[in-house]
């Protein structure tokens, strides 16, 4: 059964929420887990031990620590006892809800990186019109970025997209103010330069509303946008369902409309939620890491749980060790 | 009455549609006209002359052209004679549905830059949770940008906002990856610095999701983010209507709940249509100047006009000016 460590202790809703969703992963029987953190407080949420081992570890990274603090004398703590499992093998992947910074230099210090990554990313998945999801990476990482970043961030990509979305054939773009090669900023058109170069289905440039008309598998950016593109798309969503709610309240009409509507907006709403997706992988460490969001609850630690279990299933990391192994030697 | 210059060849329904939006606000009285362009092709979408004059210039900019082609070799076009117009003191603003780049262009070239102002920048209006509308810029118009420049934008974002939405102290924010003065990128943090010192309503970073919650009335970004900030939007309502479309013809009891519905749906893409607005104005040029969409109809036009009247009456050329003079004299 494949095994999966849990940082007990991150998240806002650690660890009543953390424990809950790993203990109905492990009760169904759908992974082995192992609980990281201060057992004491992680041991009255739990009602049985089946496939469901504790670590003990009472420090703890705080969710709005420096991370840089947290690295330097915290690598007791839970979060990073959990990588050090993965790194030892003694489980095959991570999931944690704590500070997401504290995490993802936890994971590249401890787990290392994918020889050829020089900044493992993070990746997020979301709707898009007609079938299937399309991701977008880096969703909030790595700042600023140099273009090779973003051309390592392509190739992560289109391994996750090929390997875990079972896309034959990934779209790939660089996210742009505009298709035209004339446009970018200096970081794409240097990055783009270099991606041209790779051979994958390469769309070039693609606009903010790529990402969601179905016309693209995999965006590229750097954290900084990708990070506002997130929360763009939040702020956007949330006042759609204001205006919505707003008009419901002086309507009677309206009332009855959303009433026969509700389901769809329901559906809507449980697309949107990434409490339905879990969390997000590192992409470029060398392992499977899932950062959740958090204000965690038990339903997205358990969908990140399984969403963990799938990437190991799945060959995440062999995958994308592949691909950079790959365009390495063809570089040179 | 204010006098607005309107470039009757630029967009992809003119002369037609650029012909009956001037028409319409000519015949109301709300403005007099002058429709610069090809008299011949204008002539006969015309009923009649009240409050409007034409200007012929056959040369006209085409929509995809490169603007610096234009810039070059086009400077007797409809468009920037229409700036000339304006500079002569002939008309009090412009409008034009063409090339926006071209239009930027020609602009900076014919009008000139306020003094203190190195980048003009395009504002968009934008609605948000509950009342009023928030501003971002730059929108697109400047993709590389220095940190003086977003400084710029605060400052004319200010003074637009101020002068013409009549905000006594508008909330100036800078977009980023998160709220703490740890986060931005290398250009977000010093323009941060200099954006503390002007003494305005500054709230720092703000994050994509402040866009439309109603946190804040000026949001400040370069043009590269500003146009993907404004593509997602428009993706993440396509997808979220799209998704409802899906939906509704798939059940009796949504399409029901869809028609009781109807009126807030229209009133929402009423709210969220561009050509309700009309068009965005180019801050920082000596003079009022209105880009508008390619895809501009009638009422685009008639709104956009309108806007350019409003921005005469509120004086934002003046403001604008004032504001850069204020914070230049500082600064000595």
């Amino acid at each position: 059964m494949i095994r999966i460590a849990v940082d007990g202790m991150g998240g806002d809703f650690a660890p009543l929420e953390i424990v809950k969703g790993a203990q109905s992963v492990a009760r169904d029987g759908l992974a082995s887990i192992v609980l990281v953190g201060d057992v004491e407080k992680m041991k009255p949420h739990l009602t049985d031990n089946v496939n469901l081992d504790m670590v003990h570890t009472p420090v703890c990274v705080e969710m709005h620590e420096a991370p840089s603090n947290a690295l330097r004398k915290k690598r007791d703590s839970s979060m990073n006892r959990a990588f050090e499992l993965h790194k030892a093998g003694e489980v095959d992947a991570v999931v944690s809800a704590g500070n997401s910074g504290a995490a993802m230099g936890f994971a590249i210090f401890t787990l290392g990186r994918i020889p050829g990554v020089d900044r493992p990313a993070i990746a997020t998945i979301h709707p898009r019109i007609g079938d299937g999801v399309s991701i977008l990476l880096d969703a909030g990482g790595n700042v600023d970025c140099r273009p090779a970043h973003l051309a390592q961030f392509a190739l992560m990509g289109n391994a996750f997209a090929a390997s875990v979305l079972g896309i034959a054939s990934p779209r790939v773009g660089i996210l742009s103010n505009g298709e035209e090669e004339t446009k970018g900023n200096e970081l794409t058109r240097e990055a783009h330069t270099l991606i041209k170069q790779f051979g994958l289905n390469y769309l070039g440039y693609v606009e903010g509303t790529d990402m969601y008309n179905g016309r693209t598998d995999v965006v590229v950016s750097d954290g900084f946008v990708g990070n506002i593109a997130l929360k763009i798309s939040e702020g956007v969503a949330d006042l759609i369902f204001a205006f919505f709610k707003e008009g419901i309240q002086k309507s009677q009409k309206a009332k009855i409309g959303y009433v026969l509507l509700k389901d769809l907006f329901k559906e809507f709403q449980k697309k949107a939620d990434y409490s339905e997706t879990g969390g997000a992988p590192l992409l470029g460490v060398d392992g499977v890491s899932i950062i959740c969001h958090g204000k965690s609850n038990e339903k997205a630690i358990r969908n990140a749980i399984l969403l963990a279990k799938k990437f190991v299933e799945k060959g995440l990391t062999k995958s994308i060790s592949k691909t950079m192994q790959d365009h390495q030697s063809s570089r040179k």
